[in-house]
């Protein structure tokens, strides 16, 4: 067994690359950006979740009290792009889930050059997420993070 | 990347390994006894799916109606016994489904010696096929089942 492959498999079917935005007014533009990969597992496979976290070597497992689920997750953008990125470009994902990783790898390099601190940055950012493929979970629309962003005086 | 890890990790997310029971009056017990490996996925992976369908050499992706996705599926017991649960006894699964994949080779083992055409081995396969995972998508209860066969005048 090829460890490496497995995990780009078991991602390919259970793992999440996303990016969410929160609206927060102390912040310059009022948005918050916040990139994270996941995985979701029902409470008998805790373990496994644990056996990634130490493959990974970052990200934490948690209880999601909500999904009564416990979930893997990397939201350090440092993490995410020495560690996380280069897994998944080393063993691609074969799936459609491949289109949502690349626009995931772009949005975290925008940030790691600190883009997500402009205002055509952050405009960028939520154009370019909200073409990846977890579009269900969005608490807000585009448009309006995009009116958020327009009208907040700097 | 090694595709026998790949896949046994994309199986360990999306893969299932299900026992059915169908009620048919015509046969000796009354009871028809249907193993299946399957895999679901949306319409954008379904390249995948025949790639796995190559892959196993056996099976067919067909379009699911009802769960508007394509399907992977083995119901052949021949082609179970020969291809899908050699492949997981080298490449053995990491999640708990790993215990749901044991089981359903013992039962595809008691097909396999004919047992399903008898009467101790088809309650015998109930009660394994009741100890599966996949609970939630059971047609009839254990003891309906076993109640049906105990009736059945042969």
């Amino acid at each position: 067994m090829d460890i490496n492959s497995y995990i780009t498999g078991f991602v390919d079917g259970e793992g999440s690359f996303t990016v969410s935005f929160s609206l927060r007014k102390k912040m310059k533009f009022g948005i918050e950006v916040r990139p994270s990969f996941s995985i979701s597992q029902n409470k008998r496979d805790y373990n496994l979740l644990k056996e990634i976290q130490n493959f990974f070597g970052c990200g934490a497992v948690r209880f999601v009290k909500k999904d009564n689920c416990y979930k893997y997750e990397t939201r350090s953008i440092v993490d995410i792009n020495e560690k996380i990125v280069p897994f998944f470009e080393q063993y691609p994902l074969k799936t459609s889930k491949q289109q949502s990783f690349l626009i995931f790898k772009k949005i975290c390099n925008l940030i790691k050059k600190n883009l997500h601190l402009t205002k055509d940055g952050v405009a960028q950012i939520i154009n370019l997420a909200y073409q990846m493929n977890n579009l269900g979970a969005r608490r807000y629309k585009k448009e309006y993070l995009l009116r958020v962003l327009n009208k907040k005086k700097v």
